[in-house]
């Protein structure tokens, strides 16, 4: 199943969408997030489609596309593509780097990226984001995860270089300003992934390709990523896993092309759409 | 004033304090959170107090305490005073260090505190917690930060060193296990606190004292640090900022006494009450 949210934010509308139509969710509930996933909303959905008692949204295609879910937390993979690690000049990571960004960054797949004052570093990173349907703690294995994984999406996890590596400490500081997690144009349902060891991931600026890389490059792969993950923190239903960028990013080009207001990305993944951004001043 | 959440998880209660007695805040608002504040709940509640409308809630010294405020999220400054900074052998940083801590890690000041499968290095560490009452977004000056925090609250930013220094990468990993940060007993509101910058806090395990700080000893202090992340994120009502904590952590000792399953953690800072967690086994 394809899950949206559309409309303004505040005032967003869950639909499912089949063949190009929107059907309204809202009586199921009232948006996608943590306690739609708890309750088991993939399967209301499912059932709902499967009983025809869900009507379409009217006027759906002239609605903004919001994020497809609020997730709770957003935990972002570091360095998990081979290639982005030797474009960066680290060491290939024995064990996934792993850190946090804040979900009030999420804004919908076609909305403008802020540039934050200040910066000179603003960089992209298309990646396959995961969103988890079920609670992970101590799972036992990455076997045990897959049953966890409520969809994939493209999740644009937006970077300020200088604020992240230069600026003392912790990379948190350059990945949570805000607008810096567009998310969707959709959720994909991961039993419409058939292999999300094999999707390609793309991502332009100004129309020229900057990334083109494939999932089967990861170091950790998905069921690996929940498993590790579930055994510093609890994961919790609508949680997002941002699981790391492929190479071709500003920071690993040799004349760094950070983006400026007024750039244009676009970035898509095999079967999960396609989003674009227009980068503005904050 | 004294806000405060009373009952067990899933069922709490808002209430303010006042000379002992607990009045129900359930007219005003369902929870103490993000909504609350920005529907200048403060004020509400100052309201009602003084209009006498709050009704005394039945049996309030029977419940448990909860986490005085749900923070939607957690940002947390490291080596933020001077003798932590030493004691870790780190440099004094020039600007803030920044991580941020999953927020579903809250729970309340007497709650157990899950030491992590496979850990051996989960350490204390008191800290002035910052809630905010108003959005931060590209402050002008630390002064204005001032009006922009709701109150202040005992945070325990439990870590766990191995995970945070040792297992690669950011820190994140060893901050936000299950269980690591109890909050409370109480959020004093700012207009209660005569001098942020000249609190004692104090941390004990099982009764001998390990850490005697005073907020006077902050490199960076509440507004400057407001003002500071105001320029990275965007900081929202209800959100929570571990300000650092002071000298006499395990990780800081010659012997390194890192704590077990068993150990009782005491913690408490002038004005703002005292916590107290037994550790267990996750």
């Amino acid at each position: 199943m394809i899950l949206a949210q559309l409309g303004e934010p505040g005032a967003q509308i869950p639909v499912v969408q089949v063949a190009g139509t929107s059907f309204d969710l809202r009586p199921i509930a009232p948006a996608i997030d943590r306690s739609f996933f708890a309750a088991d909303g993939i399967r209301a959905v499912s059932d709902a489609l499967a009983q025809g008692t869900l009507i379409e949204l009217p006027g759906a295609a002239k609605l903004r596309v919001g994020p497809p879910v609020q997730p709770g937390k957003i935990v972002c993979i570091g360095l998990n593509y081979r290639g982005h690690v030797a474009e960066t000049g680290a060491e290939l990571p024995p064990e996934p780097v792993v850190f946090l960004k804040d979900p009030t960054t999420v804004v919908g797949p076609f909305d403008d990226v802020r540039i934050p004052r200040g910066s000179v570093k603003t960089d992209w990173e298309v990646e396959l984001g995961v969103v988890l349907a079920g609670e992970a703690r101590y799972l036992d294995s990455p076997a045990e995860a897959e049953a966890l994984v409520a969809g994939y999406v493209v999740s644009h996890d937006v970077s300020e270089r200088e604020f992240q590596l230069e600026r003392g400490g912790q990379w948190d500081k350059g990945k949570s300003c805000e607008t810096f997690n567009p998310l969707g144009p959709h959720l994909v349902t991961a039993d419409e992934v058939a292999d999300p060891r094999a999707l390609d991931l793309r991502l332009w600026v100004n129309g020229a390709q900057m990334q083109a890389g494939n999932t089967s490059d990861m170091i950790f792969d998905v069921p690996y990523l929940v498993w590790y993950l579930s055994q510093f923190m609890v994961l919790h239903p609508g949680d997002l896993i941002n699981t790391g960028t492929p190479s071709g990013v500003a920071l690993g080009r040799p004349d760094q092309p950070y983006l400026v207001a007024g750039d244009v990305v676009e970035l898509e993944i095999d079967g999960l759409g396609r989003a674009r951004q227009t980068l503005v001043a904050a």
